[in-house]
């Protein structure tokens, strides 16, 4: 997709991001530095495909944001039109069925970690394509919002966001969301990335 | 996930759906019955991991669902959990990966013939896990739900959902939702079938 790339060449904050935490030995990064962008990114995984990290305007402790490496505006951007009829293995093709790919695999792995660090048991997977959509950041990305029993809030960190809140939270507005504390931040984003190693780990997750 | 699958022998709509509907040479089947089950399926893709129909409590015109073939109940169980560390490709860890590759690799192509077919340019990706989460049907599911413009239904098919309930439609609600005509389902989903074919077969769409 590089003519989009072209077009989102310094403006894209999740292109920033990608461009700041290059893929690792291990999907997940050892102690990325959150400071290597402004504002700060809370990263959680980082791989040639894929990153997450969490949501500077979280609904929820532990809302975090799974997005592709490379840019595309919408999820139908993910595989080219078939400009190409007699070239289906392209590049361009290859690299979107690979992001597609790497979507759909580190939403199961990641929703464990949000759940064993959180306590949760309950979360929505939201993906919003263009701004009838509340689409917001147009770069591809999913949202894993934990949804939080009420009096079951003791492992979720220290956040500020209270549980009627959640409830009266609609998905196609922006809501009352608040700006993420950056020490909380990087407290939660630690425990996900502790979480998320030991299911890459400990054999839950197949290939990487 | 063979002791999940024991637990649903009969009673998941989704599984009776993925029974009635097996895989078949292309990954769009030809001209599905819709009356195999009972209440009718209007199928758009059936292939050995992943399956899509319209929603028969349509938000919208076009309200689609993604699931698997497998019975999953919630993201977090596509990976098994670490019981055998020592076999990190075992037969259900594998299922579990294609599965949700087969989530992420689709969802992108059936967003390009929904939006073809009802010239929607936005829509949301849904995909709600556990009760306190708006989960109903007990097997992983995406939603995928256009977002009309008002005054630009004229392809829409002639789906009774007015614009009006789109904006009032809350995600973690039931909302306003009226069963699917089941001409009308038919009618979309032969559009939605024929948009998905030459996604698949002009090159969109690199493998399965
Ligand atoms: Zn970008
Ligand atoms: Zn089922």
């Amino acid at each position: 997709m590089s003519s989009v790339d072209e077009l989102y060449p310094v403006s894209c904050p999740f292109c920033k991001i990608a461009d700041a935490y290059p893929p690792e030995a291990s999907p997940v990064p050892q102690s990325p530095d959150p400071e290597r962008v402004d504002p700060q990114a809370h990263v959680i995984l980082s791989t040639p495909y894929a990153l997450a990290f969490l949501d500077i305007l979280p609904i929820a402790p532990g809302h975090i944001l799974l997005t592709t490496r490379h840019h595309y505006r919408k999820l139908s951007d993910l595989y080219t039109t078939p400009q190409h009829p007699n070239h289906p293995s392209s590049d361009e093709t290859q690299q979107a069925l690979e992001s597609a790919r790497a979507l759909g695999e580190w939403l199961p792995p990641l929703s464990r970690a949000l759940c064993k660090v959180t306590g949760i048991e309950d979360w929505n997977i939201v993906q919003n394509n263009g701004e009838r959509a509340a689409q917001v950041v147009p770069h591809v990305h999913f949202h894993l919002i934990p949804r939080y029993q009420e009096g079951r809030r003791e492992n979720a960190g220290k956040g500020k966001v209270d549980v009627g809140m959640l409830k009266s939270w609609r998905m196609f507005g922006r809501g009352a969301r608040e700006d993420l504390d950056e020490e909380e931040g990087e407290e939660m984003a630690g425990l996900l990335r502790g979480a998320l190693r030991e299911e890459v780990e400990g054999g839950g997750k197949a290939k990487l």
